[in-house]
């Protein structure tokens, strides 16, 4: 693995090189970890790189990678800088024949996020979308579930995602995850919306299978001086008939990483906190019932994303290296021309494109004087 | 107390008669229980009422009550039918010189609910109505949190009533509490938004103090056959500029009777389920605080709504019969002349009024093509 | 009804009279409400006793009511003084013919208690005791599954109550609840042990069905001054080879009234908190289940003590009058010759019996070097 | 780092691995995988160590590595072997100039905890043991909590331990993980009490800071033909003259891994689960507040053991990395003649010296007639 971006006080940088590792799958073995050749430089030696493996720039990276010999070089890389900065390193890594696994929205914006995705069908690499919520084994089994047709038709789905961190004008206190995730130029035309609204889109759709058809939203941003949303209030329309509310916010005051999805079908329910991940609520008129990982019955799906038994908490590092590991284990099918099991699933460049038009869908809607605005394809 | 409605299978008239004479202040003297004379005979027998103070018929009870000798008489009617049954005998007790406590929805209708606050104004008796959520001592301590200053400026409220119990065509099952709640005649024009989705509105207006300006809804009737909605979900604009969102259902399959309510200002945020009412989670960036009844400090008007030491729950019999007993203060005031104390609260004939405005706007804006649709005064 | 005991700023006192009232089977026709006759008085009058119905002290009220034409005098007397003044007026009342409900401990020590057994059966009259603690519905239904055999032999028991009031030496600051309850002159030769420690080992024999056959026990009193024990820990040997803890305390500082109870068989475990009360887990290696009032299937004997649909939380003021509702349904029974349907259950005296013996066997386990102590009978 | 144990089909040896390489500072180099040759080499080639890296033996390992120029050798030994095998590769690795992290129970027996902390300690080598649970950040808060004074005298204790997943006679399921645990010659001479009982041991005194005095004990085995106890109670006496009680069990039918701890003083609580780490609960008569990772203030030495901003779980695997990462550290302050920061700190040799005396003096105690057993040094 190479890795473009992820300085020493990223955030998410550090997250996604424990997660690859995680399952011994996964080395890191170049990266070009900043902007500042000089801060790659000490981010790559803090991690152990040999010096000629630090390059910087990515396209330094991928020029030289692609040089040596295979088996020796990197193969593939890991895009985790704002999102201004994921279309051009993907679109390179994977014109050169590199995997790439990126985070989140998958680019600036939606025409972007289509042009990648026609480079990755091209390409016929291996390109996974880290939305690490779906990682989690209580989300595969919720989609196990849905799938099974136990809950019957699905009509009613709740997603909410509250934060309360940027309930202040952070992005003026010299706080770099807030200065640029406030910021149009490097997060895109949304705040709230671009950086967990999507999550919260990703996963209602992952776990029922449904698409949005149509959505009216309200967008707000509530702190003075702000450039970008930072709460947004959505209704939706499936393609299903069934209806719900999307809901997400950095001002919730108090609001840790909040968030929440509640699933209602003619036949039962789900429910599933982010922040308590390792329960399930499974309702109906019968009873309650915590589905939890290794107690009891399971699906094949589920299992195959948990590693301890039953009362072991796994937390969010373990869901986000599920994403790597299924990934991992993509590119390994990939060179070894094998099919891959399907339960190692993982977000795609399609999902990718979605999540892009979601945000410009709820940006149109948020304009509009009409109630319903259809769903960009 | 003479009671009309609640005969002997009526849920809510048995609710109304234990909180009615839960702390002793209120006695049941009379009543006219139900549209047939047998039964009202039977249940006033059933709670041990002489027979000349069974009535056929809410208007003989009033006639006759007021021809017994001041100190003989009934003090103030319950109003505990169908809503379509909720003005007639309102507006006769309150021309006849009785106080009255009724169930909410006020009317069948807005026009009803004005005509009926006006006729409440004339007679300058007492008037209640049983948005018994607003009698739980943490919720009123959430109101105080918000009215001292403590959130900041709210900024947004979401307030969400799933219930489960109308997942299927009940009211085909000779099931009378979902024959007459499906039913417009007898329930009005909405059904989810009427039963629950008004205690919803009055929560969120009550604790915040906000009033909601303007909404955008979308309403659904999930279950075919079903004659009114079971199913909304409602975004909100409040007079001073906050946001929200607002969804109620009854068909969230195994959902209990799960109202929740989060409030959020700049500085903390609360929480509150009906479900656990002695919590209160109190927010804020520097920590989280559950507040419970008798723990630590706590508003007068919290602890004047608690009757057991700490961690003896109390609960929705309580909250209710905490809205029976401030208005038998208001009416033993009256009768006194003296003033109440106001943390003796309970709601208005004018919280009837917004509760019936609010579900005409719902089903206005349910029908508009526009985004938002003012409230209606 | 007729009461002894609960003068104005009793906090039993109260609760018994709602608990009494709640269910329209009973009425509150005299008291001698306080060993201060002008106290007894006020306290009357607040209730809206008449004159002639207040008594100066028991002996009065017992003596005076029986003198009434039947009919008219009070059916049964209900005890809520502290704990050294239980026998003399459950005695004299049996044998005058009144059924009498009193408050736990039944008496003061071992000896009375098993004395009080001896007037109660001889009397045939119906005798109640409050551990109120096995009125909650989800109580009901633990004892139910454990009857079922669902959980297999039972092996363990934990049952704790902590409570952290009287961390501090309460009893110095003019707090009557305080005060009484660790003077061993009114409370007993135990504090902790037999104020709270007695439910918990009621809850635990009652759920089970089993008895304690031995016991060791370790009390201590933390807060200097205080004459009583304020903690204790106790290991716990049932009659059939079941092992178990058990330990409560008053200085369990934070704690509110954390009664709670884990029951584990060969097939499935059990957990209920008297804080949660509607909540009843039930797991067991195949899952965890909550089991809530009136959702999916529930014994009779839970049901039977249900008012309120799902998701309407019934709390400790409930239980308490599911005591008392049942009592009344065996008093009624006893008049017309009639047998109680069994799902009307209360404690009785072999359980007060059972109550006092747990203490005193407590006390000796403590005084003792020897591990094992017999639960003396 | 090279690794003693550990094979393919083990727990605890695959938790070990990646707890190691987590935050980037280990690195596995070699390995003793099984007492089977073939095995050992299966597992480390899946581990894509080179072939001459795997050993046969931990003693051919040693010897090898040492033989191995300084900076390619490994630098500690990791031993993941079952109980028996503890003792005789840490010796062997201590003497022969390796650091050594070794699960817990440190040893086979108290002689043999003795005896290794002594080479330890003549070594000046860095010794760390594996209680897990004691990197759990809001254990280190607790602790802090206790050593500031917030709590005052600390007065009682509650650890508790029930696991459900030895309900059945599992050992002869050819469940390994319960064939080993329940054999006296590997697990030595305790089952539940070696296994988890030390774990609730070791946290209690991490946590208050105090140590166990004396204890009083009930062990047993319940299912027919296992050998050693999956059940056990205690009563627990402090030096400091706190009370306490333990209990633990394999067979508390439908837990998972519910370790929890209670602690009580004289001005405040402390409540912690393993199952929900991210919460410590801090409670006193003034309030009830939920301790959570970054949120609000933070001791140091919390703080120096969270990866994640608020909201973001981390659980078993990140605790038990904090024990390696801060290993790590000490290795490499050891390599460099510093001083290591006390946040850094892990289980020590004396530690596991206590942890063997508790196994050893719960077993004396059960035998024992008599209440008190002093704890055994």
């Amino acid at each position: 693995m190479g890795m473009v971006g992820g300085g020493l006080d990223a955030f998410i940088g550090a997250v996604h090189r424990r997660a690859a590792v995680f399952d011994h799958e996964i080395e890191l073995v170049c990266g070009s970890f900043s902007a500042s050749p000089e801060k790659s430089r000490r981010t790559g030696q803090s991690l152990y790189l040999p010096d000629d493996r630090i390059y910087d720039s990515f396209e330094e990276m991928i020029q030289r990678e692609k040089e040596l010999p295979e088996g020796e070089r990197m193969d593939f890389v890991s895009i985790v800088t704002p999102n201004h900065l994921h279309f051009p390193p993907a679109k390179m890594a994977l014109e050169n024949g590199f995997h790439v696994i990126c985070d989140k929205p998958m680019t600036l914006n939606l025409q972007e996020a289509k042009e990648l995705a026609q480079i990755v069908e091209k390409s016929g690499l291996v390109f996974a979308l880290t939305h690490n919520y779906t990682g989690y084994p209580m989300v595969k089994e919720a989609r196990e579930i849905v799938r099974s047709g136990k809950l019957g038709t699905i009509r009613k789905v709740v997603v909410e995602y509250p934060q309360g961190w940027l309930s202040k004008y952070e992005e003026g206190n010299d706080y770099k995850q807030a200065i640029w995730r406030t910021d149009p130029a490097r997060s895109g035309a949304a705040g709230c919306m671009g950086d967990i609204g999507t999550h919260a889109e990703n996963l209602a759709e992952y776990i029922t299978g449904l698409k949005i058809d149509e959505l009216c939203a309200d967008l707000t941003t509530f702190v003075p001086g702000r450039l970008l949303d930072d709460d947004g209030n959505v209704l939706l329309r499936f393609d299903s008939g069934a209806k719900g509310v999307l809901h997400a916010s950095q001002i919730s005051n108090g609001e840790e990483n909040s968030l929440k999805i509640f699933v209602y079908g003619e036949l039962g329910g789900l429910e599933w906190h982010q922040m308590e991940p390792n329960t399930l609520h499974y309702k109906s008129q019968e009873g309650h019932r915590l589905l939890r990982p290794n107690v009891g019955e399971m699906s094949p799906a589920a299992k195959a994303h948990i590693r301890l038994p039953a009362g072991h908490p796994e937390g969010f590092f373990e869901a986000f290296a599920n994403i790597y590991r299924n990934f991992a284990y993509a590119v390994k099918a990939h060179m070894n021309g094998e099919q891959l099991d399907p339960v190692y699933d993982f977000p795609s460049a399609q999902d990718g494109v979605r999540g892009l038009a979601f945000i410009e869908t709820v940006l149109a809607s948020n304009k509009s004087a009409e109630k319903w605005t259809k769903f960009i394809q």
